[in-house]
């Protein structure tokens, strides 16, 4: 049974259509769910709807809920919509007339947000530590393989002397630098939304929203209930902005392994465990872990934009739009976690060919050393570099 | 097994992220794959590589394949990657070494695109059929309702008066023009890529690709092999962008019909089969099927991007990033069928509110008519907007 | 003074911002006006709301004005806030009362729609024109080198023996395709919305709107009034859509070329006059024009993006926001013309150097040759694959 | 003459191309270019390089080019390429010798870089500071005008009552919770790059970073010098996504008043100097300031695109490709400067209709409080909806 039953049925194919993917995704906000629930039933004891008897039954009941949803036990029926309203149902089923006070005082547009909220404050701890992961392996490789020169490139020309230190080290930087974006995401979803209904607040009762926060343990009550509404796709947008960022440096990380692992390159190569063949060529070797790194970018990248442009146009308040930006925010965070886990495997087993990268050190990477001699010894740097580039090209005379 | 097995076994993290969903993608393709293997054993046997019996044992089991496929139940093991290597995996268990066969003189690179294509062809005439339905719900309703007049809107304010015909006619008129982008898509996709092998033609054996082309109803041959590979992600970004002016025209539909079925404008009513409710808000009927239908407008717009990017920085020839663009190719077809039957389902039901539009066309959408009466008079336009809107707001003086 | 003068002026910030850039692009279209301005001078007489003298007066006076347009000397002030509002004024002054007539029966909102319009067919034109001289570029350049083999690539890995003819027929192939799309879009576009005034046609007078579409030289009438507006925006994402298709092969054309004139590939040279060089290291050669084609693809990209997104969530009919719509539009037209013609240079002017590219054909670009030969012997193909895969890399057992 | 000149020309049509409109935007970087010039004549005397009289004589000179430049007086020539250029050939006009030893120990690379970041972070320090002025003049409104009450919606529906209190204090929250993401993008970039040459490092010399960072009041070095070029597009990406939050609260806020100003809704009235007429109806009076300001924020995403497009596919280490992000990084900062500074003026001036607020709350929007008060009385929550509901709509049975 719906929620919001008034005793007409849907459109089978409209019904189909609106409810989408909802009843999938929902599996892995179900616990949420119940954990944001639980704290419910306590505010609304604080709030005199329910007795310590009836608040006591309701979160021993989400308790084993939330235990079945963890083991991705617990049922949504298709013709339930979401997993808010299959909870509501269990805890009918459970409970009887017990169960149909949990929703007092709450929409299920707020207990999405809050769903929403805590999953995403898990899953950006998880990426920051996958990060934190990748950071390593790439600091034991350049211990080990740190001094090992070969060409830096500009323009995808042979510059000047890098090593396998710089090159690692860029990555190791850059990846650290995402956790100050990654966190700055989290604090700002870091936010109690609970207790502000459909997005204009609770009229007659009164909840304690500062306890429901301490409870769920965000660091602030998100106070303004039409913000509350308006921030979830803002929030979420944030959040992938800042996740696209991580796979920005892995895309980069891929774009390099490939063209320097391959045999006009061949400064690094990639065990055969990360590498797949042709059905039709029998000599070939192909890095296909690192091609779908590098497209996987592109994947996060356009749900940033779906749920950018998503709210757009909209006016204030919820619209059932906004149930469209849960899919590319939670496969934006597993595409991230993989992809994490993928690029720490290969960080990990790539070789480093010490041969290949001294013969690629041609002396053309050292114009600009040979210049800074001649500065040393007194000439401005401009001549310096016209006399070595003259050396090198002729005369402009 | 794999077709490019050689010995040793992929890091099954990896595996998994590299094979991605193409397993459960397959299955929609793998007929396709069937038709364009049957027609390539026939070229095989005029190429001299099969004998006729070989030719129509393979020709014989593949028909029985596309069989199991188009009931959904040829199966596609996890550790077999794709649709591609199952189908060959199947042939050799059914037939012998003559499974071996099948796949000389060709790749999975040409296999998949030309699967692609024909799934491509077949679901552009899909869209193309179900636009026509559309339009012929839209005239059905413009005959019936085509003469009530309510305001046209510019800036989001009353303007001018138009009519259900009007509105009605303006989208039946724009999805008649997508035909012709969806049209113009068709016929620079018809093309056979079939025969050029990993991208680079085939070598020692000569195959009659004009037969393939003419077998598999392509309209003509896609003579360079490199161009096959390259046109596979410019070929789908075509596709969709075509898909997404359908959806364009749809998303315009849904954001009027939202505004226009509101109490505050109040023009069009939506019978309740095709809105639902709210789980906090008793006397709430909303219009989610349509707020979905907006919504996903800009998913295609998503995939769009992501198709457009994936290619981008990639040199000629075929990349692992292609097989990213798969979901976004074939879910955008899958959201525009079902958003067209949607929207075909509310034309036909929605009502036109007769006294709410008659009371919307307060006087102010006459004055253009008016000034136009004036200088039919004689006076100079530009002199008769002046004296209209000096009515309206008082002199300038 | 503006069109819609009412004796009060806005604020400054607000109209600076509110003007934008429309002065400046506005030079481009005041011609294009000049002719649909004429045209409906004749339309007016037609109409009798004209008489004979007049709109001669009219059409003559809007000649000269059109002369001066396409020697970019007709003068918008900022005040006036675009070219169609000093057309206005301009004639007002030299015409007096005639001049106040101009815009009888007509609305800047279909003025600018047809100005844009013929501006698109003439642009579309021209790149076209420019497409056919890069194609034959290509095609001068296949006929001199096109022999010259060197390795194809598929996964940025040596695959299979590929040619300067190959290499090139793929982007002359590929390039005439994108004829077929600039064509679709050039036919959907090619509608005359002269006559529709803001968007709900035009009461009390009667325009002759065929007349009107031969004379502008459009294939038909663009029929209902509203679909005019909304086809706006909606007309332009499919041009720049196909503007983008162009700049895709460009964009792969650069990437190609930048990595095969590197001094690891080697395949090809390019003339120091298409290259620049660095400021601190004195041995480099750029490649930067090609650099900066392939990231115009994505400025590209980005003006698909902003056109397609903001018409999204607006109803039916003029909105202001398609003003912003037009400098992307305007600038994807030069940036594409421009770098068509880039293209064409480095086309004319690259080496190819044959020594390189022979010593990157070893041998293992032709395994997939020795594979077919042991087919042609009989031997089915995927234990020939098997048997020449276990000479690479050793026997699986 | 440029840095690089090695006595040859470029392809006229390929250098315009090539140059793009570097020329113009560096205008708007000399400045800070100076200002980094400066300290890195200082590091240079510490270094031994220069003396302290060249020295001074350098900081002198550019403190003189630095006022010019900030008085928008400070000449680059177009065929010097770009400021960068322009500056080194001023000093050695005016110091001979002494100015061709400014680039000693520095790359167009590593300048480009810092004045970039000198200039975003002013810029973000400017859009943080009128997003204050707009917060307060919200404020402003809510202390005068928050008690009235309009309904709330959902779903584009009357759901609840709401209030201008409500209504304006979402956009304050949100904005000042947008400072958190402006703040958090300006730390990511508060990291001195100068010092790090093309991209890896300054070989010979050795240069005081330390001292470089707290001259030019960067929090701290970024210490590795391919990091340094790699991490350019990645901040102007971070940078522009805050900004986009920026913007989509103003989009949000346009939406808003674009609607409750039109008469079907009525709850806000926009003085008409900030409104707009139409050219052909003389009624009209058209909020187009704040259409603009809607469709600017897909400006915006269209810049974020292209700066996130822009590198992919790009190996590590600097490409000329990453000029093209100059355009809509400062364009960006430019747009939502002058969005912020109309949306304030459109707040201050902005007229609350207490009549047509307090007629919109029709009883409907009463129906959860009613439902809270049989709740109250002790009905189960699910049961109270159900009864409103029936009381609404007729009963189920």
């Amino acid at each position: 049974m719906k929620l919001w039953s008034k005793g007409y049925e849907l459109d089978p194919t409209v019904e189909a259509y609106t409810v989408g993917d909802d009843v999938d995704l929902d599996r892995a906000l179900v616990a949420y769910d119940c954990t944001a629930s639980a704290v419910h039933a306590r505010v609304l004891r604080k709030a005199g709807v329910l007795n310590e008897e009836e608040a006591k039954r309701l979160v021993d009941a989400l308790g084993r809920m939330k235990s079945l949803a963890e083991k991705n036990e617990f049922p949504i029926r298709p013709e339930e919509e979401d997993g808010h309203t299959a909870l509501e149902n269990r805890l009918v089923e459970q409970l009887g007339d017990l169960g149909k006070k949990i929703h007092t005082a709450r929409s299920r547009n707020d207990q999405v947000v809050t769903a929403l909220r805590l999953y995403m404050k898990d899953r950006l701890d998880d990426v920051s530590s996958l990060v934190d992961t990748l950071v390593a392996a790439l600091n034991v490789r350049i211990d080990a393989d740190g001094s090992i020169q070969f060409p830096g490139y500009t323009h995808t020309r042979r510059a000047m002397p890098s090593s396998f230190a710089m090159w690692a080290g860029s990555f190791a930087e850059s990846l650290s630098d995402t956790k100050l974006t990654l966190g700055a995401a989290r604090e700002l979803i870091d936010q109690n939304p609970l207790g502000t209904g459909a997005g204009y607040g609770i009229p007659v009762l009164e909840l304690d929203r500062e306890f429901a926060a301490r409870e769920l343990g965000f660091a602030r009550v998100q106070s303004n209930p039409l913000y509350v509404q308006s921030s979830r796709p803002k929030f979420e947008a944030t959040v992938v902005s800042a996740l696209l960022d991580v796979m920005a440096d892995l895309h980069r990380l891929a774009v390099d392994l490939i063209l320097f692992s391959s045999s006009e390159f061949g400064f690094f190569s990639l065990p055969r465990e990360v590498c797949t063949g042709s059905s039709i060529m029998p000599q070939k070797v192909n890095p296909d872990p690192l091609e779908i790194l590098r497209a996987r970018y592109h994947e996060v990248l356009a749900h940033e934009v779906q749920i950018r442009t998503t709210a757009a146009g909209l006016i204030s308040g919820y619209h059932r739009d906004f149930q469209c930006t849960k899919r590319p925010l939670m496969l934006s965070f597993e595409t991230v976690a993989a992809s994490l886990r993928v690029a720490e495997i290969v960080v990990r087993s790539l070789t480093v060919d010490v041969d290949a990268c001294r013969s690629a050190c041609t002396d053309e990477i050292y114009a600009t050393e040979r210049a800074y001699e001649l500065v040393q010894q007194g000439m401005p740097f401009r001549d310096a570099y016209r006399k070595v580039a003259d050396e090198l090209f002729g005369s402009e005379d």
